[in-house]
């Protein structure tokens, strides 16, 4: 039987074998929720970036420019990590370059040995879920956390996929038990316990509610999203 | 209002200032809740050592001996990492030196900063957290984790004495609300819960239940454990 591992955050990456797995990458505030958004109002592909400058650079190739630092839009850039944004604007067919502050490097460590790279985030749990129940591979779930730290949201979303996936894959490392009966114990009030989490607090404080909830509402939509050569798209 | 953090591994830990806190040191199975055995029983002190050829050494000084790898006791050592085992001899009076997989070196890296450190386990969950409240510092405990990796029964414990110390400490960051959340949502159904950590099924095919048992029981004790210059006593 396959099995499902929770990496916690980036830093901890090394602990885990990636090789051969189907890894999902989540960064529920904002990244991975505003790639779901973004590839539902007609964006093509997104190409995850590490820095500004390498970003910047992608203008003149005719890319959207999305960048982000701190949880706000950095300077110079036609958009930022707002999910909300995109669903208010046209981009049908555009190409996006994208770099955020935890969730492009959360890429970035992964996509040379992973079979497959999926993006993670609650407006797509069951069709992420959907999908990796038809493949026959071990799934490491990478959260990209908040600066290397733990973060509630990222954790939780992992738990929920677990909860998913079970019990048709095995759900026995120790991160998984935990997040799953964290997931389980507080899914009748997923977004007043995930109010709580610090960077939901740090969005509040930029003004940003409808973000949230848009990042917080389940299976809004029923397509995934798929890393394929150095960008992300829907598979055909 | 002071503060709790929790730290879920050692890996995790230059992401956080320990700088004139309190660290809670915990290892539960079994660095930290054989530490509380071995006071209890009579050991006037134990010396943290991290490596197995230089806590040999300290037998010629009079210690007694513990060396643990892999949960097994390391060879030529008079003392593995069994609680139980030192509730069965006679060591009073006599010093320790101990080295194990995890616990020691979380010991290590933390012991020049803290204001203070204190040895977590669930035998004294209580006193510890008595002793806390005592004292006017933030608050940082430090799961050993294994091997770098999260563990369920570190984490959960973490959870339980943030949970004793609120509200009268701030249990605001991520992974505080999420181990306090499932520490609580599993208080009642402790020892059913933590059997399904790996490290619990490590320890149980050692044939080692009593340990575990030992491991997991809540305030067996009333006394805290406390780093003194380079060794743990209990304070007068």
């Amino acid at each position: 039987m396959k099995k499902v591992e929770i990496c916690l955050s980036p830093e901890l990456l090394h602990l885990y074998d990636h090789q051969d797995k189907v890894v999902v990458i989540v960064d529920i505030f904002r990244a991975t929720s505003t790639m779901i958004a973004a590839l539902h109002s007609g964006v093509s592909s997104i190409l995850p970036v590490m820095d500004l400058d390498t970003c910047r650079s992608f203008q003149s190739k005719g890319y959207l420019i999305a960048g982000e630092r701190d949880g706000k839009k950095a300077a110079g850039f036609e958009m930022g990590n707002s999910p909300v944004a995109y669903l208010e604007e046209n981009h049908k067919g555009r190409k996006v370059a994208m770099t955020t502050t935890n969730g492009t490097v959360a890429i970035e460590k992964t996509k040379e040995a992973a079979s497959s790279i999926l993006i993670g985030a609650f407006v797509n749990l069951s069709a992420t879920a959907a999908e990796i129940l038809t493949q026959d591979k071990d799934v490491l779930i990478l959260c990209a956390g908040w600066k290397g730290k733990f973060n509630l949201e990222d954790s939780i979303y992992a738990g929920a996929l677990a909860s998913k996936l079970h019990p048709h894959f095995l759900t026995e490392c120790d991160s998984t038990i935990a997040m799953k009966n964290l997931y389980e114990g507080n899914s009748h009030r997923l977004q007043l316990f995930l109010g709580q989490a610090s960077h939901a607090k740090r969005l509040e404080n930029h003004g940003i509610d409808r973000d949230i909830d848009f990042c917080l509402e389940i299976d809004r939509y029923d397509f995934v999203a798929k890393m394929k050569g150095n960008e992300i798209s829907i598979p055909e």
